[in-house]
């Protein structure tokens, strides 16, 4: 690697002249039937094997789409260290396809056992190596620390939670101390880990697409910062929900779809492809995203 | 299983009459010489079996001493799936040995994925197979559900972060909002989630040793839930700084000791020992901790 993650993901946005990130959300039930048919969902090595061999298709499909994709740790860890190993395949695969990958794990722990988290998740040696991992912020500064230390020994990124996209995120993420939410607060710390760098950094943010009016707030308050942006989709947030994520070249925030691409054989829209050509669903319900974020927003604007 | 997680913990800190809980924080650099000789430590399988047998060495002396152990994901993890192979057969050797087990993840994510999480680490058909395990609450009250939903369906527990161990874990959870610091609200929230239940819960707490005076306040804000207090030993907290946890009957809260007890071998108290006799320090550890919670603490009316 010769350039740091945030420049990385600043010419992979560029070259593909778009901003949108696909999540590799695997899910048995929802599968096409030609990764299903004949195996044993209760076999965790089979739902395993069926994942690799579903997400690598996907990569196959958008690696000459989009810049870069989110494999979701859950869906993986969910079958155990077999699905562990396979998510370190998918990891591999994309990263061989020239696509950047986010990990999406959402770890964190006191500063010694972060540590641990960051070597293995993010750092030189690690199994997964992917290229930038999330991150949750409720253990304050001193948890994010080994995370950064990290990132910037293997020029990798990490994105903190600020503001998720669940309906429930609120509850506490909303809570205003000091004149100003729980999320703000954490927005304010992170822009004060970039402070003064005249570009971005590599500590970036989640911003929900669900919250439309914050998102423009964060925007502003974390100028240093790549936002990724879940909630795209199935989740209801639309490109005019993100407009605000951009900067002026249309780059710093990258959009997530997950279930809306991956299963879009299933969607209402693509449903004349059906389960046997999934990938034509996958590749329409990738290319209708791209076409409305660069209708819609800055990203309009990529070159 | 008969009993729901509460009262399996109740029956085994009253069978151990002691609430000391050991952490199963396995580091190469500070394992006893016989584990780390002739292996390298590049190569993760070796690690990973060298961190088997030590764990696995620890149960065997602590299993007749204590009533529940808490392997960290974070250690495991960082060897990849080989690793977290690891993880799972330390996890089953101590429920085999009459030991509950708590797995420290401290995950979680937006519900539909929080719902893999609970599958996946706390289900019914969960690779790794915990009696309980830590949760994040950053992201609110849905991506609890599928934790407390899970735990129900399995008689095992949750443990949500309230207010963590780490010097930092005061940046966000300190803050203030209507009257009340955020880990507060987290705490009545999970307060409510119990209420009126005449006992404790599946929902528990995680309060840090290091924090004595909120842990007064939190066992009172949260009296349907046990509490797992880290911090005690390494982290500079001590029996009487973990008095308050206790309910009348020395019920209620386990207290957390990782490096203070596995690495026992390495204190200027122990250090007679040697790292040939690491054994008898980790022996010598446990039973001083445990006198020490006796001696100073309601857990010393445990019957």
């Amino acid at each position: 690697m010769t350039k740091v993650f945030s420049e990385r993901l600043a010419a992979a946005v560029r070259a593909k002249k778009t901003p949108v990130m696909v999540g590799l959300d695997p899910r048995w039930e929802l599968l096409p039937e030609v990764f299903t048919e004949g195996k044993d969902p209760s076999d965790r090595a089979s739902v395993a094997e069926a994942f690799e061999l579903f997400c690598k298709a996907v990569v196959d499909i958008v690696a000459p789409m989009v810049p870069i994709v989110k494999p979701q740790a859950a869906f993986f860890e969910q079958y155990g260290p077999v699905g562990m190993l396979t998510l370190g395949k998918v990891i591999r695969y994309a990263r061989n396809k020239g696509l950047l990958v986010l990990l999406d794990g959402k770890r964190n722990d006191i500063g010694s056992t972060a540590q641990a988290y960051a070597a293995g998740l993010l750092g030189e040696h690690s199994p997964w190596g992917a290229d930038a991992l999330t991150v949750n912020p409720y253990l304050g500064g001193d948890s994010l620390e080994p995370f950064i230390t990290a990132a910037k020994q293997r020029e990798a990124g990490i994105f903190v939670l600020v503001k998720t996209s669940n309906p429930g995120g609120g509850l506490f993420q909303d809570l205003v101390a000091d004149g100003k939410p729980l999320y703000r607060h954490v927005a304010d710390y992170i822009a004060s880990l970039s402070a003064g760098l005249g570009g971005y950094g590599e500590v970036g943010a989640v911003v929900g697409a669900t919250w439309p009016e914050q998102l423009a707030e964060l925007r502003v308050a974390m100028p240093n910062s790549w936002l990724l942006i879940p909630g795209y989709g199935s989740q209801g947030g639309a490109a005019k929900d993100v407009a605000a994520a951009f900067d002026a070249d249309g780059l710093g925030a990258v959009i997530n779809n997950s279930r809306g691409i991956l299963f879009a054989h299933r969607r209402k829209e693509y449903e004349k492809y059906g389960s046997a050509h999934w990938e034509k669903a996958v590749e329409a319900a990738a290319g209708a995203m791209i076409a409305a974020l660069a209708g819609e927003t800055r990203a309009g604007r990529l070159k």
